[in-house]
């Protein structure tokens, strides 16, 4: 099921800004049993990517009216905010109506990690400079779509862009985070990447019992860390058991942090 | 009257991958008196922008018939190409089928230029790096639409992009050239900016009285050119008049450079 502007619809307007030029915001939530983790955090994120990009995000009970409408118990759940629809050209008016699509997908089954972890790889394409955009989940995914064409493996659970100096920036669909002498690390988004929800709550949960921060990160600095992780909203927090030749086993770490986030988990789960 | 895949359609399916992700490339056409100048050179490029995407482009004749079946004489005419619907992520199968869209618009009229040619600013936002995007007319465009919504005054032309390393990149909507020495310099597009098919005829034409190249220019170089232009399928070949304090007269290489390109326009205008 889908709906724009909470009517059940299909098909958007060609006119619409995302379609000519992908001029938009979304998130995916994970929904299981009527309830979805951190929505309160997804909906203020959805409000300030939006904002950043000059798009007058619609207030929060129409996202909610439009999920409750949808009525799944389990699904994945995709909420785009387009800044609407225009004649050609890239200028729009100021008093441009945004369009608010919602789409269900079955909840996808958990993929099967090797012991110790997710196999991941490093992408051939870099991760783009634009600091306008970093950490902005926006509509231009081009650079996502093709990273991920770049292996047809199932057992790769994900590709790392990194940046034009090296830096790690991210997953295809994740973020990534280290442990390094006790402090967790994860890479500054402020050229690059998207800052994800599910990023934010692992940096809260970490902080109950480490020094976080974020930092530049280099290959061989990632490589050499104790643990590395990735997450976003659909997976949670999978630890990377293979990287560019090295291998993590279980790290005690992973038991710790997985319970500092489901503490939060506890507390942040909106039932609809 | 706007096509999907040769039909009449005004909406698209919310699963187009152009909706989704920008997962597309396109082209604008100016139509007059039933003709497209340089028709072919923008079906070549398209081609040539979807395959550097993995998309694949539809025959020429496929487009041909969509531009006869919607019948205009003087439009503005846009070409996209999708790479088609897919489920929820960014992988795709190897078989996907693209969408096809033609879409048309009134025809503009010419916007007036002040005394001596156009008057340009620079933009804040800067010109993102992403070199395995870069030259490629495709539908992340929310640089564009950012940089273009830094002005609202009508009197302003265009607005130029530097790069991070303060090169100068490109127009909102157009590619700069300019004349240094009695060579006709244009920037190199290896990281960042769309290399457009009236680029491409204006080079072929000054190569016809001068030397051409294509540079890295920084600001302070482009303002001491003894002429800068802007060039776009719909503008056409346009003169900046003022940029950042500086201000360029009419030049005598204007005329040359016009009649250049009318001789070209005369041998590669397509009558639909």
């Amino acid at each position: 099921m889908r709906l724009i502007n909470g009517q059940a619809a299909e098909r958007l307007d060609l006119s619409d800004r995302a379609f000519q030029f992908g001029d938009g915001v979304f998130r995916t939530l994970y929904q299981r049993d009527g309830k979805v983790p951190f929505l309160q955090r997804h909906l203020a994120k959805l409000r300030a990517d939006a904002l950043a990009l000059g798009i007058a995000a619609p207030p929060d009970e129409l996202w909610l009216a439009d999920l409750r409408q949808v009525g799944t118990a389990d699904a994945t759940l995709k909420l785009l905010l387009t800044r609407g629809e225009t004649p050609r050209g890239y200028v729009y008016p100021a008093d441009l109506q945004p369009n608010r699509v919602v789409q269900v997908a079955p909840l996808a089954a958990p993929r099967p990690l090797a012991a110790g972890g997710a196999r991941v790889r490093v992408c051939e394409i870099r991760a783009g400079w634009q600091p306008r955009l970093a950490g902005i989940k926006h509509l231009n995914r081009l650079e996502n779509v093709l990273a991920r064409a770049e292996w047809q493996d199932p057992a790769v659970f994900e590709g790392l862009l990194l940046d034009r100096d090296d830096h790690v920036i991210e997953g295809c669909m994740s973020n990534v985070l280290m442990l390094e002498n006790g402090r967790l690390i994860t890479p500054l988004l402020d050229g690059a990447g998207v800052a994800g929800v599910m990023r934010s709550v692992v940096v809260s949960a970490a902080q109950q019992g480490w020094s976080v921060a974020e930092e530049r990160i280099t290959l061989p600095r990632l490589l050499a860390a104790q643990r590395v992780w990735l997450c976003n909203s659909l997976i949670g927090l999978v630890p990377v058991g293979s990287l560019a030749g090295v291998n993590w086993p279980v790290h005690e770490a992973d038991a710790a942090l997985f319970a500092a986030i489901e503490i939060i988990l506890s507390k942040e789960s909106f039932t609809l």
